[in-house]
């Protein structure tokens, strides 16, 4: 675990927890020392740590912020770069071209378990975090089959549901479903605080239609324009969404088109069909594809799948 | 009570549990007669209430939908012109409009209790509905200070924090906190729909951001159109940062602007003040514009204030 924070911390606990061996490294003193206080393996010196994970083959885990992820990928083709690796990043695509520059793509699979909390740091971090949580496992097409099954295993012990997707799709999807709802309640907030008694009479549904609004702007800042290819199409399908409203409102006194539009949306969004995906055998032809297409259908992997080695 | 729906029907069972005399009218007879079959005083006449409430000089409260006011406000304006009026309806200059419209704007004082639930109905509804919810009563130019008195009594009497409110006012608050919010959940759940994963990937975050859009067609739409004024230049608005947003990261790769901006606006929200209403003397000089001003700056009444009268 490169980065002992509230999702580092969190799977650290949670993968010892499920048995299995787990060692740490953090660059701050309380992350490191909080880490080893709760019992936990954790080291401040990154080399050594490095040193251990490539003697060990361990597969290593970034969880450190995008900015320090430069960095951290020299480090590890210093050291240890034949370790299968993976990382807890909220954009893929970024995080994909960082590890091409670094010549580590071989033995890269990317993730991403989607949940949180509004907290950060080690003492944050909790092994439930994951527990029923999707999380996304890259299926691009240089993935290797070996550290694939590794990284799902993980998420798996864990506790997570695995969601197969290849990295321009999720990126393509959280700006949909998470950056550009981040954007809204920021405009949001700004229009009604423009409106004098607005405020006075929000309640329940404006506080929870901007209630991410309340993260810190720079949290919010590094998600959203660290996937600017795929926010700014989105920004620009709703923004076109918005403004023909707003024309047949002012114009025909309706937003009939919109309203009846976006509630069969919604409909299908209730009623998108959940499955379990179990008959893909990793490593057999055309297995990323065919992960690919089952996740975009809805359906996770809640248990190991077959591999084309143990089918043998 | 003229309508014993969700709101009519709880503002029955509230007045008559604070010991207060009621009697309503509902056009349907599941309406009417469940409200009998629970043991309160209700009536599919329409003309027999009216003449019982002008012969009693009762407080009429309109709790019908906005399309059957007209036809409503006729039947008052021939049966019961003198009995003090008010209305529970989402938008407040529409319904003024209406009662002007039925000569019945001097014992007219517009309400809106901001409360409700995903359910219709006399059966949906219950006497705890409307405990500590804000309740505005409008303090438009022409408000009569018994009648304005007798309605926030009604309110007070129901459990509701009264809100004091110019009709203006009220919709454009209500445009950017309550319509607006509607339409960008309506073209959220579009723009995501879009996108192959994204319902795959969508959970807590995406899910409180459309709820809204699961709200039947009809009701978005009548609440949205019958405040276009409003709503057209709080749409405007939210176009304009969403597009300067867009092209501040399309060309810059940067969302500071928006994101430092709407934190600050709902980090404000988070903190402001409310505080009671307690000096305004209703029927004093100017007092309609002291208590406009003070419901805009957080104002709430929780008990009676003062009338002129009282006072002398």
């Amino acid at each position: 675990m490169l980065g002992l924070g509230l999702i580092g911390g969190s799977i650290m606990r949670a993968a010892a927890g499920a048995g299995r061996e787990v060692f740490g490294y953090n660059r701050s003193v309380e992350g490191a020392h909080g880490a080893r206080a709760d019992g936990y393996d954790s080291s401040l010196d990154l080399n050594e740590t490095l040193d251990r994970a490539a003697s060990s083959d361990a597969l290593i885990v970034l969880a450190v912020p995008m900015p320090a992820l430069p960095n951290m990928l020299a480090h590890i083709a210093a050291s240890a770069p034949d370790c299968p690796l993976t990382d807890v990043t909220s954009v893929k695509k970024a995080v994909l071209d960082e590890v091409v520059a670094a010549d580590l793509l071989p033995r890269f699979v990317g993730g991403h378990p989607m949940t949180g909390t509004a907290h950060s740091g080690w003492t944050a971090g909790h092994g439930g975090l994951f527990n029923r949580a999707p999380w996304v496992v890259s299926v691009d097409d240089h993935v290797d089959p070996q550290v694939w099954s590794m990284v799902t295993q993980l998420a798996l012990d864990c506790g997570a549901h695995v969601v197969p997707a290849r990295s321009d799709e999720h990126d393509a999807a959280a700006a949909a479903i998470s950056h550009l709802p981040h954007l809204l309640a920021e405009a949001l907030a700004i229009t009604a605080a423009e409106v004098p008694l607005a405020f006075a009479l929000a309640a329940g549904s404006f506080r929870d239609a901007t209630r991410v609004a309340g993260t810190a702007p720079d949290l919010v800042r590094a998600m959203c324009e660290a996937n600017t290819s795929q926010l700014t199409p989105a920004t620009d399908r709703i923004i076109e969404l918005l403004s023909r409203a707003r024309q047949s409102l002012a114009h025909n006194g309706s937003v009939a088109d919109l309203v009846d539009e976006g509630h069969a949306a919604r409909t299908r969004y209730e009623s998108f069909p959940r499955s379990d995906i179990v008959t893909v055998v990793v490593g057999a032809d055309g297995w990323r594809q065919q992960l690919a297409a089952a996740g975009r259908a809805g359906g996770v992997i809640r248990s190991a799948l077959p591999t084309l080695d143990s089918r043998r």
